[in-house]
């Protein structure tokens, strides 16, 4: 199935645009976390590109992949350096509690695109389908999981108890679907994002939480 | 030296149940840590393949072999997950202690196995000989340790002050003795991990310690 | 431009000797956050490991390149073990404190020395300026980075307000301007590393301090 071109077009600008407010969302929550952790800057500079770049890294890693993109797309690193010194300055007069609940909506976003486009990158490396959404979830997720393992605390991804990973998990097996019925990738990317996104905008609202262990000691 | 086939068979039908066993404890190590630290379904599903595949993964990583073994048997990310909804079901009617306890058996023989068989594959990509035993450890040690990094704790392969690296280190140089005596692998292997595990059950039944290091400050 | 051959024969001492010397001192900053951790030898060594080799082998991962240094001159390991030993006997007599003060001046060598080396090993490897400094401070921080993650600690060079990782990133820089000025690499190695080391022996001398964030909560 091929698209009208300019549906193409538009579903790319799109998609640099949340790939843009996603990063730099994500790049946030690292700056924010440091900043409670009483990090110096140093440390949040690292924890920002942790979180903005880890997960789309160990990805590459495990999938042999190079260059990575923030070496193909170096104004990424930029970008990122720049927003560390620009969130510092804003910080001091604006409340932290206040940022963090702007970003819950761009990270919504992220999630969504990054588990999509990770899996369609670990489908197009020839990975089975369940590794391939393992693999997004890995993307969306893990760099989160860097932020908090570095700045000593347990991943609130996997002890939050809300939909997180899970939104992940769902959109990445949305974009094997769309693989196995040949669709248009970039529809597939859509798709999968829009699947993940929207559920987890949906578990934030309706304040789903995930089935409990209940363990008997 | 070769074998008589119906050795070789025995050896790897072994090989295959005890490989089978002992990621299943690993996987459960996870899973019982990552109850005790209170994380949800999610934390508890990462956990538990990080304890099962880091190991291996991290060796494999380090040698640059692909593609993982968790991607070519994909099943084995299906068996964990299984595992992991087995065992949440199963932990709400049983005790931890005892299930931590009844673990301490496989994972003795994981514990063997997987020094051995890093040790081999080490080798087999043209390691010198530290090195190999090296990555053997790590590929043995490295999912617990992963598993306690994410879980906030120092890894108790580090100051359990029991034998348990050490167990694996000296099975790993029992498969190197081998390599050099050109004994065939199926035996190495089978000498190697018999090695470690014995030492580990040794340790465990007559509560050897490591040396103390009573530093003065 | 090339070199006088004495020069060159020179600097290449000197840099092997820096490099045991800033190695040893690595390794060593792991073994004494070890013993202050009560971790047990084995905890120790991996540590020693990690701080030593950890930084370069992450490089190395990063940059897909192979063999790695400890692999290709595993001598190297059979030191850092013997260092292992020799350490645990010598506290036993003498004050933690004392050691650590004495090991600031190899491991402000070693800093600048990684920084540069790292860096110039990335330029070689075709990377863009920025990421190449940033792989020659992963280089040089990254082993002390892990150290502290396994030991459970936010780490010191993120929240430690004493320019460390930045006086590497200004070497860094050093020796990027140096290959545009098409300098011989041993010569853009000592500047390099002079400027990392230099500042750093400044920063502990001044006492600087990384500039604040002072955030509004």
């Amino acid at each position: 199935m091929t698209l009208n071109p300019l549906v193409t077009q538009t579903l790319t600008t799109a998609q640099i645009a949340i790939e843009i407010a996603a990063t730099a969302a994500f790049a946030l929550s690292g700056i924010l976390e440091a900043v409670r952790k009483k990090l110096d800057v140093v440390g949040m500079t690292v924890v920002a590109f942790l979180a903005a770049f880890g997960g789309g890294t160990l990805r590459d890693v495990l999938l042999d992949r190079r260059p990575f993109f923030w070496v193909e797309h170096s104004w990424y690193v930029w970008a990122v350096l720049g927003l560390c010194v620009a969130t510092g300055a804003w910080l001091r007069g604006h409340h932290l509690a206040l940022t963090e609940r702007a970003m819950q909506w761009p990270d919504a976003l992220g999630l969504g695109l990054f588990a999509a486009s990770g899996t369609q990158i670990a489908l197009a490396a020839h990975m089975p389908p369940l590794i391939a959404v393992l693999m997004g979830v890995m993307t969306a997720v893990f760099g989160g999981v860097l932020r908090d393992v570095v700045c000593n605390e347990i991943p609130s991804a996997f002890h939050g108890h809300q939909p997180y990973a899970v939104c992940a998990f769902a959109g990445g097996w949305v974009v094997v679907a769309c693989y196995f019925l040949a669709l248009d990738s970039g529809i597939a990317l859509a798709l999968g994002a829009s699947a993940a996104s929207g559920l987890r905008l949906l578990a934030m609202w309706r304040d789903w939480r995930l089935p409990d262990l209940r363990i008997h000691r």
